[in-house]
């Protein structure tokens, strides 16, 4: 098999390796494969390999050192300091980068001399699945990549992770690893803790109270149900991030309690709540509040929904997003249609007129 | 207009005036007047009363108080107990009732003198439409609806509201009061905090710090986004209980930050979350997991999603459940339909077959 790679843009050329055949790091050699690069898989289970080669991630194998110029760790956490530093002194030619959700233990922990060769990344793609069968060369399209260099690097190790980031069809952004890690205890790894707590907290409560448990309290714990396993070595590997965030959070606990018995100063901080929700960049970085939600009450009778589906899709209008209110005790919900403000009226009259019952705010 | 109603199941006869008329109280008049109820409607904003009357929820026009047999008080709850005793006195032969989440503080506030004829309510009705415009007569139908009576109340008198209840087809269940509004703290009022306080968080957010934000912060946060003009009156009427399921959850936030330097007690303590978060009854009361999640790709292209549901609704597989997991950095998303395990593979086939991208775990 030839180990020269095609003509490719500036910044990486040369054979590319991805340790770690999971979702993510399958997801990248297809992306690098599609766009000519040659790509080596290294996986600890080789069956994941074989699989991602299946998908088209790469091949299986062993690349000559000497022409690998990238290595990318797709390792779980844990793993990854351990894994960048044998990459280092594997391929003494390469760039070793990574894609783990937290960046400064990383650092910390490689070797010193070979720090210049290593630059992290965060390629914020998520997915409920995992594993190589699902791999898609497209999982970073359009997604934020996070490249987190320090002085130490060389431009042409941040070049060729930049290119990496673009091949894959990312937006990249540049941070201080300090700052990403900051940013993700804050948007990432406080909510689920915060979703944590409001889950465990379940086991001191009757089992007879729980049929009184509506959609709320479902959406709060619905990230509780990850894997424990995984989230531990995320959190972990930023605790002091995440400690900073969580006693933050203690503190205006401290203050809700002050402020229970006082109506106006408990509305002030329910106030703060909303404005900090709304806070939040919507899709496409747009306001949600850009589209108008037509919503459209289902009844769970055999084929209403598909019924519903059918008659949504012959109405003709751009569906932006949608949502379903489902209540547990409930045989029916709401399907909410968000469209254009334009297209709401059309939407509302097309389906009243297929017999639906519709309400536009 | 004649005030004698018609024969009636056992329990409630006579007339019914509904005070409030809201979502809940224009559909709960819908209701009883569908029945064959003689409904009369009240509202401080006679405009209200009105549009409900138009929605088929009663009459405007004044009762004779001697034949009003129920009263029904559904105004925003800060008003509740000073309507409840004000409904006791104008109607001398009436049960009274209302439909306020929180139950304990309304029968410390009413004259004892007639505290025998109020039972307090609950009906476990949500819906993101406020206003009579919405009103629904089937809107607690297979909804928990909670009675809450005491050694005080006449038989006749829990008997009168556990048939309103029945006449809107909702499943009754009854609760002492205390055991209730400990309940609601748990399982709504509680969750609620921690979507606030997880969103308030994020005033301390640095603006570039939030694209890197994903779905998991918007789904905890999402019901922060309420009124809190609203929420003020449940929480303050609920402080007791509130602060006691607070004051909890900080006792488990002071064991998470001494855990969170100990990997294995930090993932013992997110799998106490995960547990929790299973604990919650599914669907119909059923486990979510009694169905199979199929997941599609949908391109974000002009009727992507249309083309979509019209494809779902061609399979004719009974759709259970369905969920969008939505990027707001990114062109497209996975539209997640829950399906009979039955059902999972005939639809993963069928829509492979019109060309979506599926996966089936």
């Amino acid at each position: 098999m030839p180990e020269a790679s095609p003509e490719t843009p500036d910044g990486l050329t040369g054979t590319v390796v991805i340790i770690g055949t999971g979702l993510v790091g399958a997801s990248i050699g297809c992306a690098l494969t599609a766009a000519g690069y040659q790509v080596h898989l290294e996986d600890r289970v080789p069956s994941h390999a074989i699989v991602a080669a299946g998908r088209g991630a790469g091949v299986v194998t062993a690349a000559s050192p000497a022409t690998v110029r990238l290595v990318v760790v797709a390792t779980p956490p844990a793993s990854v300091p351990a894994v960048v530093d044998d990459a280092l002194d594997r391929f003494p030619q390469a760039t070793v980068t990574d894609v783990a959700s937290v960046k400064s233990i990383i650092i910390e922990s490689i070797d010193a001399a070979d720090a210049h060769r290593y630059v992290g990344s965060h390629p914020m793609a998520g997915s409920q699945f995992s594993g190589p069968l699902t791999a898609d060369a497209d999982l970073f399209v359009d997604r934020t990549w996070v490249i987190t260099p320090t002085g130490a690097n060389d431009p042409v190790d941040i070049g060729r992770v930049d290119q990496l980031a673009r091949v894959c069809g990312a937006r990249v952004v540049r941070m201080d690893p300090e700052v990403h890690d900051q940013a993700v205890a804050q948007v990432s790894h406080l909510p689920h803790l915060m979703s944590i707590l409001t889950a465990g907290h379940l086991r001191e409560v009757p089992a007879d109270h729980l049929p009184l448990a509506g959609q709320g309290i479902r959406d709060v714990t619905r990230i509780a149900g990850s894997d424990p396993g995984l989230w531990r070595q995320i959190l972990w590997g930023n605790r002091d991030a995440v400690r900073h965030e969580l006693v933050g959070v203690r503190e205006d606990l401290d203050e809700l309690l002050r402020v229970l018995d006082d109506p106006d100063a408990l509305e002030a901080f329910l106030a703060r709540g909303r404005a900090g929700a709304r806070s939040l960049p919507g899709k496409h970085g747009q306001p949600a509040a850009t589209y108008v939600p037509v919503t459209i009450e289902i009844p769970d009778a055999p084929g209403a929904l598909a019924r519903l589906f059918a008659d949504v899709g012959a109405a003709g209008v751009n569906v932006e997003d949608l949502s379903i209110e489902h209540d547990p005790s409930r045989q029916y919900g709401y399907l909410s249609v968000a469209v254009e403000p334009g297209s709401a009226e059309a939407l509302a009259s097309a389906m009243r007129g297929r017999g639906w019952d519709v309400h536009v705010p």
